[in-house]
């Protein structure tokens, strides 16, 4: 498959660069920490509260990891657990609390919540200011009309942003003109992702799961952020030679042979089949190690940002 | 080239349906004019408040259009005129006191404002749930998570939504999985004009002065959407056959010969070389009479959506 396309492109391919979002997202996290420093040393120590609704496993994983991140980068880290029977009026209350609370610069509530409670109004009652995770209607809206400098943007498009930039960097392009292609369209990744490609001056395209001709819309993409979900579901061949692939997805799917406990193997993928795509994309990004480590990172950059424009607001 | 065109199209083409935007705005405002009847006999009659600051003779018309159009679907009215010294704190008065009168359900300032006047800071005074303009970051921002039925949409992105269903209708098709390009990236048309397609499941591409090959992208559009304010500059040609042709723009440019007053003539042309356009396009706005119309009437179905919704909380 790959020699196939390498012949296909007259021998002028070189391997894709590897886009190491470890990499980047350690950078993020060390230029973070000498920012809060030097805030500490004025007298501000950003605060990050985050809030877990239940027992969820991945949820008690997320939760920790961010937690420890912020730990990592010298930031005031408290964590509110409250159990899955918890009343949304608590819970609202809690977020009142944390609004209220100038050690604090950024409220995470964890998703998913339980049924019980209404997620848009607890997500919608975080201060703007302080929704480091950019789901606030406000942040999208700032966004939206291109006021990033006032708004919290969400974690995983702002990331991806930054890996886009090290590839383009590394392959000595330029962002602007060039075609983007973002697959799938959450509140989360998709949508916010476009308005980020726009406001860099990419033309772009949304393509989600109603689109018609999904190989013909990824063939046209210089810049290629895939986040649907879905393991493997575009195959190498849809990519433009020299594309920059981003891939958000994580997905866990069937390994080989058996773990040592005796259990089927399992092993993460992306959206993007890896190998093939490797060999047609001018950079790509790996999962796991990809967009994946970006993420918290970002959250804590969110964070930091929060606790500086407090301060400017208070000076 | 009408000719031409039809030839290579081996003369399957009929002439493109013309979208009648003054017949659809009557209808809208005939609809409005029926709700906001039935509204007032519950005792509930929309208001709407527009300010005007300065007498730019361009605003005072509009103005003035928007006062009549509002009469005439039986709403409260009212226009405050303030004079171009007038000082932002005064102007941020105004809107707070609208803001809290019970009888407004609809605050407009129009646009633009005098220099010393911050209008981010005004527009962002109005409440959300007033501002039947869809200008506030809120109603933005619930546009782009795709919660319309809380959101105030602006005129005329949601005026040229009515008319791309008018032509789906005309021609039989179905508006999910087309591909949709959005030629400008305006807060107030393109950008949200490109969320409306994409919550109809549209594939969508948002084009701009950056783009590298408009012609191509403009040539993959099922549904084009011009909206860059430049006098035809979307040739005929470009046009993919069958395609609906929304244009936004509404330039005035020299006509020929001199009229009554011995002036120069000039006429109104869109961003689309009409006449070409119209061999090629299944269905086509003109200009004027085509988007133009709509975004007074989407100014009133507005006030009456936010008169509706403010009755139901109130209830």
């Amino acid at each position: 498959m790959s020699e196939l396309s390498q012949t296909t492109r007259a021998g002028t391919h070189r391997e894709a660069f590897i886009i190491d979002g470890k990499a980047v997202s350690q950078r993020v996290l060390q230029e973070v920490s000498e920012a809060a420093s030097t805030l500490i040393a004025q007298g501000v120590r950003p605060g990050l509260a985050v809030v877990l609704v239940g027992e969820d496993p991945a949820s008690q994983v997320y939760v920790k990891s961010k937690g420890k991140a912020a730990e990592g980068c010298g930031f005031h880290s408290v964590q509110h657990t409250l159990s899955r029977q918890t009343s949304e009026a608590d819970i609202l209350a809690l977020v009142g609390r944390l609004n209220a609370d100038p050690a604090i610069h950024g409220i995470l509530v964890q998703l998913p919540l339980p049924p019980h409670v209404n997620a848009t109004k607890v997500l919608e009652s975080i201060s703007p200011a302080k929704d480091v995770d950019g789901f606030h209607p406000i942040n999208a809206g700032l966004l939206a009309i291109g006021d990033i400098g006032r708004a919290l943007v969400p974690c995983t498009p702002a990331g991806s942003m930054l890996l886009i930039d090290e590839a383009i960097k590394a392959l000595g392009l330029k962002l602007a003109g060039l075609d983007a292609v973002v697959v799938g369209r959450s509140n989360i990744v998709g949508k916010p992702m476009a308005q980020l490609l726009l406001g860099e001056n990419c033309t772009v395209t949304i393509a989600h799961s109603r689109t018609r001709d999904l190989a013909a819309v990824v063939g046209g993409a210089d810049i290629l952020v895939a986040a649907v979900g879905r393991p493997e579901m575009i195959p190498g061949e849809w990519i433009k030679p020299g594309a920059i692939v981003i891939d958000v997805g994580i997905n866990r799917i069937p390994g080989e042979g058996l773990d040592k406990n005796g259990k089927p193997k399992t092993r993460l993928v992306g959206d993007v089949a890896f190998e093939a795509a490797k060999a047609r994309a001018g950079a790509i990004t790996p999962v796991p190690g990809g967009v994946g480590p970006m993420t918290i990172a970002m959250l804590m950059k969110n964070t930091l940002t929060a606790a500086i424009r407090c301060a400017e607001r208070t000076v």
